[in-house]
Parts: C-alpha cells; sequence; structure tokens
C-alpha cells in the first residue's frame, strides 16, 4: 500500500560517514520545513466553512478498514469523452497544483501513467474559496481522491493525457506527500535531447543524475517512461511464456544454488551452503537438459541468471532475469529456428499491438527504433 | 536433446571416499555388462536379410542435421481410434518389450507420459524375422522411430494409454539405452500401497528409494507421476498469472542478490559481493512494496526465494518458488480477500479441466483429496 515513506528511502547504499551526516542534515531541513509549511498552508478545514465536509485530509483511523465500503472509482486512463457528464471518482496523485487567483485551481491527477486535469471553481453551496486554498496548497505526489462530473474541454489538454476535464465537487488528501521531494517527476521524465535543446537556447535544465534516481528509485519508476519500461517486460514474458505453451512446452523453475559452476568456471558467485560449498546457478542449462532428457521434450525458464563477471560497466548486469528455452529436435535443427522465428514475430508484433501507449512515453524519454522484423 | 547420459548421473552429490569408489566398482560393472550384451544381442542388422532397411540403429551421422527433413510424427498422446487404419510414424521410449516365440514381438512406446503397443510380426516381404529379433533385442528406454497402420483391437488393452495399436512397418532406433539402468520405471512409478498390498500377499516388490530417486534423476521424472507434477506446476504457474493479469496486475522480477536480509535476520544465505557482504532475498517483500510506492497499483512475481533455515526435515526447503502478490487497498482489506478467493476458485477449477490425466496420474502414486472449494 502507498504510504509515506518517501523521505526516507528504502534502500540507501553504504556511504561513508561523513555523507551520512550531510544526507541526516538535509533531510532534517527537510523535515522543519515541511512542519513549518504544514502549519501555514496545509492547516486543518476551516471550522466557519460550512462546506468543510467536501475537503480536507482523511485521518488515518478512517484509513484502517473499519467498515466494507467499496467507492465505485474509474480508473483514470478509462476517462474518456463518450463519459461527458457523468460524475465519477477518481483516486491518484496530485501531480501538479496550479492556482488562478483564490478563486480557481487547477490539480492534475495522475494514475499509472495516465494524468487528468481536475478544476476547482468557488461556487455557492458546492466549492467555497476554503476548498480553493486547500487545493493549492497540496503537497505535489499527495495521494488524493477527487469526485466530479466530467466535462470535454472545446480546446485540446496539453498538460494531461485524458481529454477530459473533472469539475470537483469534492476532493479529499487520502495520504499527504512531503512538500519538497529529493526528485521532480518533471525533472526525472525530461529526455537528454530536451535539456540539449534548452541549453542552446540559453536554458539550464535540472538533469537527474543515476545515483539519485536509484537512491530514490521509488519516485524515479513514477516517471512515464519506466511505468512503461515495466508493463512492457511484465508483456514481454507474457507473450514469450505464451507462444512457447502453445506450442508445447512446460515452463520449469531449476535450482538458483547448486554445488558446482553450471557454465565455465571463473565469473561465479559462491557461498557456504550450511557447511559445504555452494554456486548460484549462471544458467538452468544442465537443469533443462535434465528436462529434456527426462522425456518433457520441450521446456522454457524465466527467473534470474547470475554471473559474477567484474565489468564495472553500465551494461553489465551481475544478476538478470533470463528468458531460457530448451527443446528436443526430431530430425533438424531449423525446427528450433522456427521456434525462435515465430517467437519474435509474435513478441514484436503483439508488443506493438498490446503495449502503445508504454513504447510511445519510452521513446519520449528515450528514443529508439520501432519494433520490426524484416523478412528478407 | 535426448542423450545417453543416463550411465553417468549429471548431478552426484558429494559422497564420502569409500562410497565414491563403490559407485565406481558399481559403474564399471555396469559399462561392462552392456559391452557384452551389446556384442551379443544389439548387433548390426543382418546382411542377409533383403528387409534390412526397415529397421535397425540409425549411425549417429545420419541424426546430425544433414538436410532439412521433417517427418510427420504424430504424438503418440494423439492417437485414437478414429484414426484407425491410418498410417503414422511416433517416436518415442520403448517402455517395455516383450518376445512371443520368434515370429511376434510387442513394444510399448512412451512419449511425454502417453503409451502405445506396437506389434511386430513376421510378414512376407515387409517384416522378417530378423527385424522381430532386432525389436526383441532393443534395450528398454531406448528412443525407436516406428512406423505402422493403427487397428483397434476387439478388447480393451491395458498396459498402454492409447486404446489403438501399431502394426509395425518400420523401426528404428535412434538413441540406444543402457541394457542394465539402474532405476526401472515400473518400480520407481509404484505406490506405496501396491508394495504393500504386495508384502501381504507375501511378493516382494523392489522399493526406489529417495536417494536413488535423486542421483539418477532424469530416470525418475519419467514416471507418469513425475511427468504430471511438473505439468500442473507449469500450469499453476499459468492459471495462477493469467488470472492476475486480468486483474490489472503486472509481473515483476525483484533482486535476489540483496545489501541485507529481507524479513528478520536469522535464516539467511550470506555471500561475498565483490568484496561487500550480500545475501540472498527470502522473500520479494522490499521491493514489491517499492512497485506499489512506484505506482504499479497491482503486482506479482513467481520466482525463487532462498531461507536458509537449519530444518533438516524432507519437508523443508531452504529454495523455493514463491507465488507472491502485493497489491494496494483502496478502501477495505476485502479487496485483497476477493482477489485471493476468485484466485483459488479459479485455479481450482482450471487445475480440474486442464489437467484431469496429470492429476490422475499422480493420485495414481501418491493419493491425494480432489481439488475443491467448498464455498459455505
Amino acid at each position: 500500500m502507498s504510504s509515506e515513506a518517501e523521505a526516507s528511502p528504502p534502500e540507501q547504499p553504504k556511504v561513508s560517514k561523513k555523507a551520512a551526516k550531510k544526507e541526516e542534515a538535509k533531510l532534517e531541513k527537510l523535515r522543519r520545513r515541511q512542519e513549518a509549511s504544514s502549519a501555514v498552508a496545509g492547516a486543518a478545514p476551516d471550522e466557519e466553512d460550512p462546506l468543510a465536509g467536501n475537503y480536507g485530509e482523511v485521518p488515518l483511523p478512517e484509513l484502517q478498514s473499519k467498515e466494507e465500503v467499496r467507492e465505485p472509482y474509474t480508473a483514470i486512463g478509462a476517462l474518456a469523452e463518450e463519459m461527458k457528464d457523468e460524475t465519477v471518482v477518481v483516486r491518484g496523485r496530485a501531480q501538479t497544483i496550479r492556482a488562478v487567483g483564490k478563486k480557481m485551481a487547477f490539480v492534475v491527477v495522475r494514475e499509472k501513467g495516465f494524468t487528468v486535469q481536475c478544476v476547482v471553481t468557488e461556487k455557492e453551496g458546492l466549492v467555497s474559496r476554503q476548498m480553493v486554498k486547500f487545493v493549492a496548497s497540496l503537497n505535489r505526489e499527495s495521494i488524493v481522491d477527487v469526485h466530479g462530473s466530467l466535462t470535454v474541454p472545446s480546446s485540446p489538454i496539453k498538460g494531461a493525457t485524458q481529454q477530459v476535464e473533472i469539475q470537483v465537487s469534492k476532493i479529499y488528501c487520502v495520504n499527504k506527500a512531503l512538500p519538497t521531494l529529493p526528485i521532480n517527476l518533471e525533472d526525472a521524465a525530461r529526455s537528454e535531447a530536451e535539456i540539449e535543446k534548452a541549453l542552446q537556447a540559453g536554458e539550464q535544465l535540472v538533469r537527474v543524475n543515476q545515483d539519485t534516481r536509484l537512491n530514490f528509485r521509488v519516485l524515479d519508476i513514477r516517471t512515464p517512461a519506466n511505468q512503461g519500461i515495466f508493463r512492457i517486460q511484465s508483456q514481454v514474458g507474457n507473450i514469450f511464456r505464451q507462444f512457447l505453451l502453445s506450442e508445447d512446452f512446460i515452463e520449469i523453475h531449476t535450482p538458483k544454488l547448486i554445488a558446482g559452476s553450471s557454465e565455465g568456471g571463473s565469473a561465479v558467485f559462491k557461498l557456504d551452503y550450511k557447511g559445504r560449498p555452494a554456486c548460484l546457478a549462471q544458467s538452468p542449462q544442465l537443469h533443462k537438459q535434465m528436462a529434456i532428457c527426462g522425456d518433457f521434450g520441450r521446456v522454457f525458464e524465466i527467473g534470474p541468471v547470475f554471473r559474477a563477471e567484474d565489468s564495472f560497466t553500465h551494461r553489465h548486469l551481475c544478476e538478470f532475469t533470463g528468458l531460457d528455452v530448451e527443446m528436443e529436435i526430431k530430425k533438424h535443427y531449423s525446427e528450433v529456428m522456427d521456434i525462435v522465428d515465430q517467437l519474435f514475430v509474435k513478441m514484436f508484433d503483439s508488443l506493438n499491438a498490446s503495449c502503445k501507449k508504454e513504447l510511445e512515453a519510452v521513446g519520449r524519454q528515450y528514443p529508439f527504433e520501432p519494433l520490426k522484423v524484416i523478412i528478407r
């Protein structure tokens, strides 16, 4: 479940004492700033507001499964122009907040990579000025519940993926983020090309470095490109698996803790297995061949493999997920070639069909050639 | 690909020197016996036989992808009574061989757990007496190519899964097994109940112990029960995955090599990661929670987890495949309960439907209660 764990990065690498102290001081400063800001802006809903029930922060006890309520949430990605005038409830992160005077505020709410623009306008008996103030004071990346009706603006919306707006009637903050996060999502989502272009125009944009991304991984994986990469990865495994299952392969899970190295002897991780030497499998080689000798005919595995090579480059991984296939040949090795051939055509075609949005999202930050199979 | 690796077990655990010597002597004896027997029985097809082309051992060079031939093999599991009088080619292991005088022999051929009875009868111009002799001298578990036409016998066949017989016109040995294997498949496939029953009737049947099974794993996994277990396991993963994908979950692969223990501190495998201490993940806990904080909403993983507990019982595994789910809750924990509930109903129903034969095969050797969901 989402929590406010963002301030304490969950995967802090070992750092020197000095660096640790510096980091601590930074976090302390952040904490103090946050307290100060919440004392001013994020104040409790104004007691004198008769519409106070339409907005505010949801206290923790109310979030603790006290009664079985099922709010009919709509996924932000599902909001479409055909739903005009419908009343919806959405939950997502307040990605950007912009106040226009004291009577109006815009919040772009994001869920799983999709965004929708929410409009809060003062309206008698429905939206108070305090409510607009509450919305304007929301911290970015806070989780909000938004109730409202859908409208379709006359001109296309640039700052959000969905081409509808929510005219907000109620808005609650379910989980409040820190006022200042170590990474701004729009900085993390920026492409190198964009940074270069701005530089040439004399403007310096923030570039988020790899170490910062890794130190605050939970924030970095919220970018559209990273959301896309994970979804595409899931889909690659799924297509690979479904194709092979349809070709009569069986999925197996081979041991990763083995008594000796699986191929070659050099780059293997060694460990102590209850007093005996053991290795981490560099591949499922031996065991998938055993499966073939054991009459399974065709097997595959998707799982981690471990390589202890001393290549400290950004193109080398000591642990990665292998997609591994083994099959018996009846007459000719072309039987394997046929499977591999069909597999890649299937994979590329399916990805282009089912992950169109995700491929586009990745391509915006990291441009790449389209996935195409050229048959000569 | 299948090979004659059966004599040298690929996964020999460390044993004492004395035991190793004993084992070596045993294998040497086996080897000698094999050589002697192949000199007598498995002799090359009789040169004087004008029908010699219809049977014999396929020499290795002929199996080496020299030309692109695709024999139209039929899967043994697909042979059915409707195919009566059709000519088929099947490939499988000669499970049992039985000669009836000099003019006739029966071979039960097995492929992926299915078996078919093949009949070789002397017939002028088609099947010579030498061919019957060749068939009778085949070693069990050898891989054979059988050509013939299908007949449907008047009484049901007991010794094979398919209710048709192949009237053999050609038979070739593609890969010859050792004359004496360390495990007999019918011994390995026997249930405890069967052994007990025979004992009470005064007959002692061979019981294959766990250590022998593990030392000759490639033979043991050929039993119907083990074939079933692997196929059911593959199917369990597949149903789990397809159900969750349909409920908008994403499949992730989390790191197995991590800097600290993932839950508790005691039972963790430690290793050296290029001079730094590292652990094997006891669960994907931390990383799947990071995925939720990273806005994926719903994630799952199927992969190995490592527990270094000192429980040396046959019910404990230091490495197993975990099916792991994590999801955000919108309003009430019953949302998780609903997913788990539907998942198990789906799993049991799908297994009963798609793995009927496999469940039966496992049940014959290891009886178990049917998979049923009782809703009260």
